[in-house]
């Protein structure tokens, strides 16, 4: 998780909102990304969906069963989307996501064989948005 | 929808799982897309994903508000999420997807500014993908 917020904080220095995401597979980091919707004027590019695209570019197959996503915001519901497609064996995220956290919809979206943790360096993971979204409120003031 | 199953076809000749998108602005096609998760080794690559990806990029931003998707079946949690995200004025699909259409989650996935319309041929874009998945079963009977 510590690597995820390293990449959430490379969001930050861009101006985006500080996600940040990696893949591990067998003791490895497979791959690494952080949120670019603004740089990208794209709202799919959430730092999961680039991580997705990325390791499994990496295996050279469409299914991450031995692998586990570290991420420092609970997924939306498109994150979760992807990631029950690409079958993580477990999905660990950071700080909850009380707005649109995939976790607020009823019915398990994820993948029914990944394992779901929550709350990893959640207070870290949390407060780098939250302070994001401070400082452009402060800005507009 | 004509167009959106034309994508389909492009997908079904590529042995994609046929599924074809268009997003409409202004009485224009802005962007056509199909499913390329086998070609691109990605689960995310849905037709509906692309077609966002591409829309957003012709248009300069992020909302899709004055624009319309049209997409051959149902969208998935993924992209309905996604959807949510790109806040299309509206959503029209053709078949239902009753495996894993975001219509089976029982929240609202979708903006909530967002018109959603089903059923426009509907038996046409869903013989082609029972077509394509009949065809694979018979191969390996």
């Amino acid at each position: 998780m510590h690597e995820a917020l390293k990449e959430a904080k490379k969001a930050e220095a861009k101006d985006e909102v500080p996600i940040g995401a990696v893949v591990v597979c067998n003791d490895k980091i497979i791959a690494r990304s952080h949120n670019l919707t603004e740089t990208l004027t794209d709202v799919t590019a959430h730092a999961e969906m680039q991580a997705i695209t990325s390791a499994e570019n990496t295996i050279g197959g469409k299914f991450l069963e031995e692998c586990t996503l570290y991420v420092t915001l609970e997924p939306c519901v498109m994150c979760a989307g992807a990631c029950f497609w690409s079958r993580f064996k477990k999905i660990v995220y950071g700080a909850k996501d009380l707005k649109r956290g995939a976790s607020l919809i009823k019915r398990n979206i994820y993948h029914p064989k990944s394992e779901v943790i929550g709350g990893i360096l959640e207070k870290e993971c949390g407060e780098i948005v939250t302070a994001f979204f401070k400082k452009k409120r402060d800005l507009k003031l």
